[in-house]
């Protein structure tokens, strides 16, 4: 059984979205008596790899804690889109084997730059419909948002009001094309619109 | 495939060790323009379920980001002891079946109480040693900590000290004892001493 690791490390001068400072994460460690050390942090919950949830995107949204695990904890295939310079569009997908039940992830370029890049690549909205018709559970990018440059967040939405879990923040650069198996889980935090999560791929050998 | 999760929520009124209130979670919720929620968490790094690292009880010891993934997604064995009241000794895990290379969980009364019991059942140092000796790599247990009235703290620093994963804080009620396929990764958080996990158990049907 290989594992591979597909999470950002989270740590104070990491990347975060558009470089906001204010999404940081700030860790306080105190050191106590016996050398017992204990830390808080405090983070963004689209901090690194991370787990959308409905309400982060619709109003009266479903929250995190109560995502089907079976959609985080499943077989899943990762598709290369090294090549496409933009954006994922729904001809893009037309010639890739997706079926109903599917959690698709895609790699691009994204994976291979560790600052944050204003024109990373992205799920077009016509991409997201393409596979809310398909019926997938849950979609994966190597960005940490699955769109920008759409006005009224509609990937998300599509997505999001289809009960498909949008899974962002993964590092793919040292993954190939093909099927694996997917862990990656929320924590259980209630009412959150997301949580962060490790993420890891399964390959049997 | 069955998943138990065996993970607590996490939520501002949840419990935490001893009652301290600056133990407790915060969350920071913002609803911006679109229907846009975000949100921010302060929290412990004890909070809940979760991952102790060796840096935890030992000066200089290695932190959460670095544990082996092999440790913590792999076969393990329940362990029914809801019949102790006290704490886990070497006499009570001897008839047991424990291999080189197990991870092992304690499903104890614990489970069945919400707030926090000042007498939680706990693994004693014996017990420690004796799993140590039967080099297992990872124990879980089903109170916020794996030992309490030590005053060296010394299940924790033999296991730690063994590289041993400890896992705290799970749910069991629902589980029973037996072999099942254990989920759990700590997040990537760099330098930190312990993290939150979603734990799940996974038996297939």
């Amino acid at each position: 059984m290989k594992i591979y690791d597909i999470s950002m490390e989270i740590q104070e001068s990491m990347t975060v979205y558009k470089n906001k400072e204010e999404k940081r994460p700030k860790r306080i460690i105190t050191v106590g008596k016996d050398d017992v050390t204990e830390s808080r942090i405090s983070m963004d919950m689209h901090t690194g790899t991370h787990i959308d949830a409905p309400l982060h995107m619709i109003r009266g949204g479903d929250t995190v804690e109560n995502i089907d695990l079976h959609k985080v904890i499943t077989k899943c295939k990762v598709f290369d889109f090294t090549n496409i310079s933009d954006k994922i569009t729904s001809e893009d997908l037309a010639n890739k084997d997706i079926q109903n039940g599917d959690f698709i992830i895609f790699k691009t370029r994204n994976s291979f730059r560790e600052d944050f890049d204003f024109e990373f690549v992205y799920l077009d909205k016509s991409g997201a419909k393409f596979l809310k018709e398909k019926g997938i559970i849950g979609v994966g990018i190597d960005a940490l948002g699955i769109e920008r440059s759409q006005p009224e967040h509609e990937t998300h939405k599509i997505l999001l009001g289809a009960g498909i879990v949008i899974l962002e923040g993964l590092r793919l650069k040292d993954v190939e094309e093909g099927e694996y198996f997917l862990y990656t889980a929320p924590l259980k935090i209630r009412g959150a619109e997301a949580s962060p999560a490790r993420a890891v791929l399964i390959k049997e050998e």
